[in-house]
């Protein structure tokens, strides 16, 4: 199988990877979501070359992941922004985060500490049931082929 | 910066993606959590080439995210099953499979439903806080320099 196959293939783990399973888009991603929004700022940050950037930029925005919107129109500037779909991947993301806490901060503790605004304490995240709210982990889980299978 | 930098960087993200930021190794991990333990069927069921293969299982085992066992000594075959620290990765993987069918699914359906065993309900992934439960998105969350940025 091909990458340029994935994104046909009845999984939704090889679709998402198609849109964002590259280490620099996540990358672009953990940037957007510090309210990075400009070409240059990004650049910047992640120390990455403008091809690669403008690649992964454009791929985001065909996906409907960031939008792309004028700041600026003498000399013409854009900035892109998450759209809905891509602040959906926020959960993806900070458990990405959190397992990386969890396993590789060491002694030194994280690096990034986050705040629930709603409750006002740091905290780490959990996965849980949308039907009854508890924690779900692996073993917790059944898997089964839903109406995409066929 | 370079990939094998990544590791070194103060971000979880980048050490988390240093080891799993790959679209290869996660879908051998889709397959592990799928209960796939053997060289020969996570072959044969990604179409992945055996040396690609042999590298993310032994990148994999270094990491400590699996373990390999020996199942068979006449002639010696191992196995390779997720520890504590691979199962730990449980809640970024759903997370992305549920955004994907949230995103891609389409008309069809989500090509497979998972039922929380401990409620009996089909379910979605919701990212909550650790210390009130309540469910958390992207706007709701303060990130600042923890103990390990200096």
């Amino acid at each position: 199988m091909r990458w340029n196959e994935l994104s046909d293939e009845r999984c939704s783990l090889a679709r998402t990877l198609a849109v964002v399973g590259d280490r620099w888009t996540l990358l672009v991603l953990r940037e957007a979501f510090l309210r990075v929004r400009r070409f240059d700022d990004f650049r910047a940050r992640l120390g990455i070359a403008r091809r690669v950037l403008a690649e992964r930029l454009a791929h985001l925005v065909e996906e409907g992941v960031l939008e792309k919107q004028v700041y600026q129109t003498r000399p013409l500037r854009h900035e892109y922004r998450l759209t809905q779909k891509g602040l959906d991947l926020y959960p993806a993301l900070l458990s990405l985060v959190h397992w990386g806490d969890h396993h590789y901060a060491g002694r030194a503790g994280p690096p990034v500490v986050h705040t629930h605004k709603t409750c006002g304490h740091d905290f780490h995240s959990v996965l849980s049931c949308s039907e009854c709210g508890e924690p779900v982990g692996a073993r917790d889980v059944l898997a089964r082929p839903g109406p995409g299978s066929a």
